[in-house]
């Protein structure tokens, strides 16, 4: 019996709302209408409530989510404000008139106006490493509802409890079918994948597992749209003005947070300074950490660990997991070096930053640490850095993503699947509705 | 020897700038920093110079693509007009400024600005049936170019030497890579769509032929997006009150104009009305239409009326192509009537329209005809429409499709394989630019 069957089996048990995919589908198709005709002003109330439930709920969401995640409480608060925080703002933005006009440009001097119409029902896959903010209520349930889409959400497997509340909570609060929840193994996911009143599909996790999703969309006799966040280097350019104490405190924070199991950690760092490599190395090893979300991730943290310390310097700190460092030479960094791996560890490779971006795969930001000596160096990089990253921070740690209009949260392969598309920030809402030009029509039956 | 290599050995011999896909690909890629770095006004310029050079060539291109085509000479002078126009616009729009702000969110109070930038060489495969506007010198071309991204383009089989003049002036145009023309069959699409360098591709034809490029782009190491535009039958439904001779008149000659063979020809009728299925089939009927663009579409076209003449009432007229209009009940309305039929014919369904959306696959267009005593039934229709079309029109037809900033020429599958995204007017451009949010960037290092 696969690990998703038994999951599924305890909550019908406790007879919780987990359904089935086709059930959960047949409810989004059917409710699907009822969500598009729902004005943007109702959907702003709509996701209103659900803030507002779930803010509620706090006693019982965080406690259960630390239990299930081993994330700190502070983070697991600050992570739920996020999360009300990020349904009110996508509510609001579904409230805001969104129209092109171009006047007299039809048939006959007819205006075209262009509105935006729900894609239909949508398929969310919750993280784990966000298990509220882009959990069940997160970030794809809160655009695909502001869109006017109906959602069918997979718990994560390592969170049963914790997408099981959030699941009660919001399918109490919102019309019938525009939330559903289902639960299994990697069967169920391709299962809901492939579900004919599936139109969109939204993912954060790893690349093996979205490209899974994206193959599967893609062999549909329909294919759909697979939005899905994977894996992303992040590099960090330290530039010798600021290749400082502060610098090294920041990035140690950033790669050690939530016990480096964040999207934007910082995977690469690169320095030309081999005291400040050592500075780091040395200031990461030294940093306790919480452990990891499930023993899988543990266990692939302690391979690369093994594996990096056969063939580099390696520093690494105390406790499972151990924070840790590889410090190469800028020449050496190639294949795995290039990848991201999850967990409290970073490249740091010692040498000149000039030629680092050419050889680098998409990521989701890229990171400058420069003072004003640097200014030209840093121009020079930033060609190379906007052709390979959804988002450049200028002396500052990637993590922490602000929630707000101007974010892009996405990047070229691997870091996403759609890089035209952001997962955060209200943008985000453009990925589940799409654009449809009323030509001529009476404005007494404009939408 | 596949047809393709023959075309290539013929433009070899006449010494034209056909060039092979690995070089195609790699000018591009080597010319993409360079296209990137420049201004908006300054590809503003550089598509106003094709414009120029395509305008200035006019009586060169409109005679070749009148031999090869069988389009008349009004429509591609008229065409020819629309393509400059377009690169015109797509320029201008490309000198726009592009960002959106969030002030003071990034950490430190800093700014986030978000900011264009293009995806790198796109593959665009040249329509048949806009030899100018959709064609080498096409939409994915310019707004390609607008978006900063060099452009290969697969000249269509069906005409090398159009294809080979609009190439030879848009690569003695435009920056060195930024433009290169391949040729050959379905091997060479292939090997464009899976060549390395290449970020995007833009395609308008067949279901079949835009599948195969999609299924080419997912199965890469890294997939990248297919912006295809394929088939649609853009139904119209005329309620009672329009029901009458202007509507008749104008709807026989969008089906029968160029052929019918527009992406946008109403394929499909609804009426309640015998009498106006009568009238709208005799005045298809009666049309004379010049020769289809290719001996695979007459003999499609043949095919289907054959085909349909076996099961249903067929009203044909004369010649080669003949027209014809297939009359059938609303409750027949299945399989092959409703799907796409290249060619000047069209099915006319009588019976009521209000279940017909719902049996409907996705559309390019849909159109209603109605007058102020239809107005209720029409509001009732609208959003089965919206749900399944990129753009409605009230009492015209969806033939002329206006290159405008709210235009949307694009629809769910099968009529697009990105319904978000538009092949016409200047939103077009979005599909070959990606946003990159800059985070606490100072003013003066802002791209």
């Amino acid at each position: 019996m696969p690990a998703g069957r038994v999951i599924v089996d305890a909550y019908v048990t406790r007879g919780v709302p987990i359904v089935t995919v086709s059930t959960a589908v047949a409810q989004a198709v059917a409710a699907a209408p009822h969500l598009a005709s729902l004005s943007g002003e109702l959907r702003r109330t709509m996701l209103h409530a659900c803030a507002d439930a779930l803010a509620a709920a706090g006693r019982e969401i965080v406690p259960t989510a630390l239990e299930e995640t081993g994330l700190t409480m502070a983070r697991l608060r600050g992570e739920l404000q996020r999360t009300t925080d990020q349904l009110r703002l996508l509510g609001d933005h579904a409230a805001q008139p969104w129209r092109r006009v171009s006047a007299g440009v039809a048939a006959g001097g007819g205006d075209v106006v262009t509105v935006p119409v729900p894609v239909g029902p949508v398929a969310v896959f919750a993280a784990s490493n966000f298990p509220l903010a882009f959990g069940v209520s997160g970030g794809d349930t809160a655009s695909a509802l502001a869109a006017g889409c109906p959602v069918v959400v997979k718990a994560h497997p390592a969170q049963p409890r914790t997408g099981e509340l959030l699941g009660q909570i919001l399918a109490r609060t919102l019309p019938d079918g525009a939330f559903s929840l289902v639960a299994g193994g990697p069967e169920v996911s391709l299962e809901l994948v492939r579900a004919a009143g599936i139109r969109a599909v939204g993912f954060t996790g790893s690349l093996t597992g979205g490209r899974a999703l994206m193959d599967a969309a893609a062999a549909r006799p329909d294919p759909i749209p697979v939005y899905a966040e994977m894996g992303s280097l992040n590099p960090v350019l330290v530039l010798p003005g600021a290749a400082v104490p502060a610098t090294v405190s920041a990035l140690a924070a950033a790669v050690t947070g939530s016990a480096g199991q964040l999207c934007t950690k910082p995977g690469l760092v690169v320095t030309g300074s081999a005291a400040f490599a050592d500075e780091l190395a040395d200031a990461v090893a030294a940093v306790p950490v919480h452990r990891m979300l499930t023993d899988g991730m543990a266990q692939a943290h302690e391979k690369w660990q093994a594996h990096a310390s056969a063939a580099h310097r390696v520093v690494a700190g105390a406790g499972s997991p151990a924070p840790f460092a590889v410090v190469v030479n800028v020449d050496d960094l190639a294949g795995e070096l290039l990848e991201e791996h999850f967990g409290p560890s970073v490249v740091i490779a010692v040498g000149a930053a000039e030629d680092v971006p050419s050889r680098l795969e998409g990521s989701l930001t890229a990171s400058v640490y420069a003072d004003d000596s640097d200014r030209e160096a840093a121009r020079a990089l930033l060609p190379g850095l906007l052709a390979r990253a959804g988002r450049i921070v200028w002396n500052g740690v990637p993590t922490g993503v602000a929630v707000c209009d101007a974010m892009q949260h996405g990047g070229p392969w691997p870091a996403t699947s759609a890089s035209w598309s952001t997962s955060v920030g209200t943008e985000a809402i453009e990925r589940f509705r799409r654009p449809v030009a009323l030509q001529g029509l009476p404005a007494e039956l404009l939408p």
